[in-house]
């Protein structure tokens, strides 16, 4: 929201925004003041106070805090809390209440709802998310859907469209899929790629193509913040673990020895450090290695996508598309569909796509 | 030589050889057993004592070295020492006898030169150097020519194909250009991308299409070995260098600040570590960074490279092509022509060029 | 024993021994042509064999494995498979036997035990541990001790010393050093400081004396080999990470955020690499960071280590010292007693140490 | 001054202070309060501007800049700029009487001389540097001193200390050692060791005591600021590159192969990042290899070792000292005397000092 205002009162440039690149940019795509934010929020905490805490973090520069705090207290009257109700159905009757609400009172085109909560854990298989008539029933009297995916679930049934930045489940269910089908909504995933396998799904390509064959992928991620604190746990851990190593099989065509761990450490605050030691052999055997580190602010990286990613699911939306939308795969660590994994074709996919909306 | 009567006794695979790739393979290039190598060679070290020492240091397999004893030395007939003559005319007149000699002894349809010598200072500019004619007069008179563009003068008037594996000059120069299309034989070149620059080929793309700001990038490279000690030398560093940056400024569109180095510490041996410190900045102005250390072995890399570049140009040749080959560039730190500088650009452009060899 | 053999016949350096620097050498300690070595050994594989897979995999020079192979199939006669019985008593029983033939075969003065075995879960405790007695009773009826401490046991009661170069329990329970009172034998222990953790030892004091506050401490250990395969069973990864991280807190005064993780990775063989982020506050609070990364070799850092402990330990044993020799903490990562941590202070005890034996 | 400002009104905590660690804290060394900031000061900046900058670039926080506001006007008038003259005796007359004059208006027991200047080239030999006579009859007529020895020579016969924190001369030439044993003064130096210099100071002996061989040591070091302008002159670099390397030498005994090197990044600030790549054999020549990276503030860690070496030079001028303080060898990269390289043994050295001064 920061960002959006910033770029808004021209404070900020667009660095980081793909959708600001000569390749992406275009009419079919909102203007940056034709935005509006809203929220179910979990957080007590006034935006223009977290803002502060972001500032004081050195994630956000203080001067926009400062130039930006009547923005931040009107962004406050779109966000409430989480509504509460017995059965599943009834709460997201009351999201989408909310959603429907958010969208007349501001006049929206469209509404995108983007999962920026924290990773759940893997969700165990129940025969209500094979099929909508099934999950429609369900709700009224289980507990059948995490989190993720019932506000799916709700942002289909009020007509709006669905992105998940995040390894849950989200859309990802049988059920889901008829329900976006249903209501023409499209929807995109998952896992926002901002750091440590963005930077895989560039050299794992590489290695590639140059016909080296990598024995080894290890990598520990050291990272704080609120996610950092929930990613200890081994659930949610397994999910974001399996989501980081996906891009090797994909783009090397094997699996390579080792993994993916992820250290909480408080300390680290919002910025990740990721290490990651790559063994590979060449011509006639040759051992040889190559490590990195990577040292980034995830908030810093992540935001600007989310704004991207909002202004084309709605353009597609616009469009008429429906379904899942395996074009953004750019934007994810593993993307709906069967699309290509390496970076430079994914850019080639999401330039194609965006072309056709600009018509 | 020892790699490729490897792949011919089937000892070894063809780990590291790009046209062996399922993209790249096909009938219009030669089978390993259809290759004869030769050379020009300053080292006065017989083939199978150099392999040995190779071994020693890790770099080949022992047990390859005295399976192909024979074929190694049997490799050495096709060796000579450069010939030394008063003119560079003269000079350039005894090699492409050479080459000439070498192609009949052998019965070859095409013979490919490559410059795999090492490093030369960038030159100083000379009017001969921009037509055949004024070149063909001075070279009688005057040394007006760095060795690897009177290797390629004389490749190109023996009918020859020529690669150039260096940063050295080569062919590019006018004269040499009009030499090539005099004598219908086409070039590729310049320096071949094996380590730290291949990295960069794809780590700057992805910085670009992330529109991520790099606000520097500064590398060291610490090698030995023979191209070490050369490189140790300022004029030939300074060639080195200016090759190694500028795929910076090509895939970015901006020249970010930072330098390349190179130091030359014999105890490393073939094998080069290189680090490289990228920082850059996000959304809002949030400096990050990155690090990368590249541990490789640059003759275990470059080796299959030099025979693919062979078997392209080679089947190019074959198919009319003469002149400069921009489709090669995906194997160049600064490739011929106004290509793209992305490997996965390059990569793609490979593949059509090597689809339309085959037909 | 390859390289106690290359020493003796001075086919190589004592590059890596202790005992060999100038402020350790002296009369007391045993020249290398006096070293016997015997074994119980789990592997089947002749030292020979075994030598030859350490001379394919790069961890000793080939030449030495030819030049010594006389030797070495010397060495295969002092070799036995650990004694099976059906109780503990009765195994202890041969175990010291062994010890005992080994020691009368070649006249030995004195024989030290040394623990190169893999690392073992941490124990859950048994009334036995607490004194001698108890133990030498429950022993011929239950099984109350892990293998290492079985084999502290037995080395006592046969007048041997005994080291623990592992971090498993060894000789650290009440009734072994009750044993090694009565038996008058010394022992040394716990876990040689080969590589990560041997930096750590000088790192930490550094941050000390400068006032530097330490925020965090976090390192992944990446490891194939025999000992790696071990590890990557939790139980004994506990006990491992357990020791590992103990010279922060005692070097620092407090214990940083952060863990040493280890992770098994066949393909990295004998060579282990591990990457160490270390977070810390300077004056004002500004946040700064180190990474290192160390590539070794442990079975090369661990070998001359062995022979040093051999020898000391012997000379202490000479020297009439008996129960645990703290004065030895500079090799362990563990060490017993409350001696310092920081390898500098341990180099000075070692040195006054080694000095008080030469007389 | 803000830094020592915080301290005395309790807003910060001693961290990065070593005169505050229990082993050193005594009655012999100033308490904050006592402490009075002067200078001669080639920037026209007022230091409250400076100090803004300074908490903008993330050094210092911008809360103790408002908080200290009142102290940062203060500490101005005690700010000069450089005097000038036509001859460097009046130069030198001009400072002693400014350094004069500061101690009396403050009524101050003792007058410590930092230099905390930027780099300067290795200076040219001359006769006047070898004796205060010789060297004050030129002083009259030749600019023979660069800045840093002529401040020295100033301080010293205002009966002031000095200490340089700087590869420059200072104090370093035979008329100077005169002068200070004639006017009593006390000096310290050379070149404070803040970063890749001080990790050098503990990896080399370590390196040493396990009796590895270190066969190569290469570092590059990527830094902005002001310093970092300066050292991008070949001639500043030349000192301050051999200032950096002593240490390996000294702790090892030998020099291994390999340079260190300083670039200049401007973007990258107050912040410098440091890459050493050591490469080390082990026991029968296993070769072996440890890369650390050093991301560091140096001003956040000079500035209280200034501090500190202000309270340490002070009290040993009141304890009669005079002429070279071999046992601050702690806190130099290039210390004056003969004393240990090794961290370890100078804060053993440094412990016995102060408690000697306190007595």
């Amino acid at each position: 929201m920061v960002g959006a205002a910033a770029l808004r009162a021209r404070l900020a440039g667009p660095v980081g925004c793909v959708t600001e690149l000569p390749e992406l940019r275009g009419p079919a795509l909102s203007a940056w003041s034709e935005l509006v934010f809203g929220g179910h929020d979990v957080v007590a905490l006034p935006v223009a106070k977290k803002a502060e805490a972001l500032a004081a973090a050195g994630v956000i520069p203080s001067r926009l805090v400062s130039a930006l705090a009547a923005e931040l207290v009107e962004a406050e009257q779109h966000l409430r809390p989480l509504p509460a109700a017995t059965t599943q159905a009834e709460v997201a009757r009351l999201l989408g209440a909310d959603l429907e609400d958010f969208r007349e009172r501001n006049r929206l085109d469209r509404v995108v709802v983007v999962n920026v909560a924290t990773t759940e854990p893997i969700i165990t298989p129940h025969p209500a998310h094979q099929d909508l008539a099934g999950l429609d029933a369900a709700l009224a009297r289980e507990h059948v859907l995490p989190p993720s995916a019932l506000a799916a679930y709700a942002s289909f049934r009020a007509g709006c469209s669905f992105v998940d930045f995040t390894p849950s489940t989200g859309a990802r269910l049988p059920a889901l899929a008829e329900a976006a089908a249903q209501h023409q909504s499209p929807y995109a995933g998952n896992d926002g790629k901002t750091g440590e396998t963005l930077v895989k799904s560039v050299l794992a390509p590489m290695f590639a193509v140059r016909h080296l064959q990598v024995t080894s992928w290890s990598g520990l991620n050291v990272l704080g913040g609120g996610d950092g604190a929930n990613l200890a746990d081994p659930a949610a851990n397994a999910a974001k673990v399996a989501s980081k190593q996906r891009v090797l099989g994909d783009a090397l065509g094997y699996e390579p020895e080792g993994t993916s761990r992820i250290d909480y450490v408080a300390e680290i605050g919002d910025f990740k450090t990721a290490w990651d030691l790559i063994t590979f052999q060449g011509f006639l055997g040759t051992a040889m290695r190559m490590e990195f580190t990577w040292h980034g602010c995830d908030s810093a990286l992540a935001a600007p996508l989310v704004l991207d990613l909002a202004r084309l699911t709605a353009a597609a939306h616009h469009a008429g598309r429906s379904g899942p939308l395996p074009e953004l795969g750019f934007f994810f660590k593993d993307p709906l569909g069967d699309g290509p994994s390496a970076l430079a074709e994914q850019w080639a996919e999401l330039v194609t796509f965006t072309k056709a909306l600009h018509g």
